[in-house]
């Protein structure tokens, strides 16, 4: 698979190198030349203008600079992209780049992807072959979505990379990201905004232990970084918030009223997730089943991965899939 | 030192298994006597009731049962501890053992305190010699207490165990626990009910990386601990989650108005803590310093604490304390 990469930032340098480890051939352009020499070295063959990207031809194109720039980089390649070519991307949003690419008349080119890995570095000389290890992407797909492209994408994470994907709309994914991640990094921050304002705040940070450090350790994050997060998926963070608010304002008043059978039923109504959780823990259940990739391929892998079922390999036929533990039926 | 033990459960039977090792002379009392065959072997003396631990005239008796139990126990004591034993407790919640410990008449005896350590485990046969390790305990102190008192429990602490102290009241401890315990315990719980309620939680949680699983790890602890736990605090737990929840519909606010500068110093708030933390990271500060036990021996080590300072030595003249990274100078 010949493969580009635009952006050889912490996620493309990542990617690139574990595909050229693969065996794949990798393109590689970033705004500024400087890890070119890194790069080339490890067996990246870099070009200068991200328009030599597109002009090359690949199988596949992935977007992997910040999700700001993405507008930019598709203004400049719209010109010059072949129909062979699929687009993608690993931005953290879906919807944003998704009509940009719209926008730029790149939607028949173009699936979506974004993979759970990182850590709180940037740059080339962070990236890592084995920062995609265990990785679980998620492929976003619309009604118009072409099915060989979803294809390329899943044999790409799965065959390159050796990573599994679920199947997700691209709202979907947005609300679903704001939930276990951008939503949480606003909550992170709001623990630790508070125990600023504390005049025994020193007491306070001697008496925490490990649950106080983890529930704040993302709070730590770049705060220019954190708010850029946000701000890409504002509604969904603030419905978030807000509905986050109404449930402790909620346990408040259980508390205030000294009501231990309504503070029973709010800490029972977490019992799903405490279940799911040790089922996690004991490990990947057995067995792949198969999806069969026929007219109905995009709810017939919607409907899985809603389920609980996630990909690990893909052809033009069927999709393996083997289920994780879920927490409802779907 | 003679030490008694009410309660080996985790934390009165680890704490038991430490003070044994480091040469004490160890006696345990508890409600049932199945882990006693355990106990005898591991060098704890055992005795068929709490009575009796009280006759036994040690230098200090250490409630370990669970809070609840805790006015019974003392009930039983007061008619025949002698005034000799410092009586004292490793409850998470201060302010209600203080009250039952005035109840029944104990409070010249008495000084609280509560060590930073534990896991989701319970009984004794998850206790552990090393369960204590690098903890940091607070102890509690009222207007009238006993300097000697809190020299014996310091001594438990810092040469019973090798652990350090800080030193609190009843009032500032309690708020200090709800701040980095009690109430993100609940937080925890209300992030977990969210992603249940999520018709598309499956999807979420295929998502999900370490910074949710970090969030929510304490919302896996036994819901009856949990609910507890915060009962024990109700009045500190339910004004924070109020705080909580309105900071969180600020932000809620600021992303509806687009409005980038409010989001930009709300995440600015949180800088001190970035700042403490990068700094309690590079390691424990050097510089050993003493604190005079004079008549103001009481506000000395309260201001001390309050400015970041753990005790790690005590003796009948002196406190010998080192200052960690603190947010606020007091």
């Amino acid at each position: 698979m010949k493969v580009a990469i635009a952006g050889l930032g912490l996620m493309g340098g990542s990617l690139a190198l574990a595909l050229v480890q693969s065996g794949h051939d990798v393109l590689g352009w970033n705004h500024r030349s400087a890890p070119y020499e890194q790069a080339r070295k490890n067996g990246i063959t870099c070009v200068k203008t991200v328009e030599e990207l597109a002009l090359a031809r690949p199988d596949i194109l992935i977007l992997c600079t910040p999700l700001k720039a993405m507008d930019t980089v598709l203004g400049k390649i719209k010109l010059v992209l072949d129909e062979h070519t699929t687009l993608t991307d690993v931005g953290s949003v879906k919807r944003e780049v998704l009509s940009s690419v719209e926008k730029h008349g790149l939607r028949p080119l173009f699936v979506g992807a974004h993979p759970m890995a990182g850590n709180e570095l940037a740059g080339f000389e962070a990236a890592d072959a084995h920062l995609y290890d265990s990785a679980t992407w998620a492929i976003t797909v619309e009604e118009d979505t072409d099915k060989e492209r979803v294809i390329t994408v899943g044999r790409m994470i799965t065959e390159g990379v050796g990573n599994r994907f679920i199947v997700t709309t691209a709202q979907e994914h947005d609300r679903a990201a704001a939930q276990i991640s951008h939503m949480p990094h606003v909550v992170a921050t709001t623990l630790a905004a508070q125990l600023v304002v504390n005049p025994a705040s020193n007491i306070a940070l001697a008496l925490a232990a490990g649950s106080w450090r983890d529930m704040t350790r993302v709070a730590l994050t770049t705060p220019e970084r954190t708010q850029a997060m946000v701000e890409e998926n504002p509604d969904n963070v603030a419905d978030l918030l807000r509905d986050q608010a109404a449930r402790m304002t909620a346990v408040a008043d259980l508390l205030a009223a000294g009501d231990a059978d309504g503070l029973a039923a709010f800490f029972a109504t977490a019992e799903p997730y405490r279940t799911v959780r040790a089922r996690l823990q004991q490990g990947i259940p057995e067995g792949v089943y198969s999806i069969l990739l026929d007219e109905s391929w995009r709810e017939r892998l919607l409907s899985a991965s809603r389920r609980g079922g996630r990909v690990e390999y893909i052809d033009s036929v069927e999709a393996h899939a083997r289920d994780f533990a879920h927490l409802r039926e779907a």
